[in-house]
């Protein structure tokens, strides 16, 4: 079991989703990096890999509106070799689009309820996302463990 | 400049070039996993990860006794583009081989003092290389940025 910490709540519910689908895709051995930027003008909430090195990107919606207001998923399909969306028990999943993967979160935890379809990286994109997610992980953990380094 | 934030110093010698290699590394754009294990039986000091991918592995050595004890450096030749000690000011350099790099380190900061050559990775091998770095660190930084996930 693990050591019951006392955390705080991520503030916004995206990022309680985020949260809870790191958590809900750890259990699956993905290890994520949220908020990855994988080229200029993109952003993912997670973008997880996988121990075979598969990439998935996960956006979170926290509701119909924060769904309606993006403008940029299909700009994500391209840089993973599955794409899914994370909401919680409430949204209404019929606005999503098929093709698509669905995660069910909350701030705890996740589950994959439909797998998405594979559409994998090229050999040179998977190189760069791997390059970029490698590097915003270490340069975060870096911060992290030495923030006296002021990088 | 950076907050001077309270630090404690890490306990061992070893510990305190490895944090100094590290900045001094970041200030060359290369971000850093320290205690990566690139294979079964293989645990290097600092891998680092350069701007292009580059993948340098630096070993700490804090004396002579450290470095004569080393049995294994030769082992990580294969796992890295280029290979570097790291020493502090009163170590005995002319110990160290010949066509490795050298990087004078403290607990505060790194300087390149000799090249190392390029021997490439493969590509097979650099896209393991790269795949376990980049999951060790965003494991590491998942873990220290949701301790209560229990991973």
């Amino acid at each position: 079991m693990p050591v019951d910490l006392p955390q705080t709540l991520p503030a916004l519910p995206g990022q309680r989703l985020q949260r809870g689908v790191c958590r809900g895709l750890r259990a699956l051995d993905f290890v994520c990096v949220e908020e990855l930027i994988p080229a200029p003008g993109l952003r993912v909430d997670v973008m997880a890999l996988g121990p075979k090195g598969e990439v998935w990107v996960v956006e979170c919606k926290s509701g119909r509106a924060d769904f309606r207001a993006d403008r940029k998923w299909q700009g994500y399909l391209d840089w993973c070799d599955r794409f899914f969306w994370a909401v919680d028990a409430d949204f209404p999943v019929e606005l999503l689009p098929e093709g698509t993967g669905l995660i069910l979160a909350d701030a705890w935890d996740a589950e994959v309820v439909r797998m998405a379809p594979e559409t994998p990286l090229s050999g040179a994109r998977r190189k760069v996302v791997l390059r970029t997610f490698a590097r915003a992980a270490a340069g975060r953990l870096q911060q992290l463990r030495d923030p006296g380094a002021g990088v």
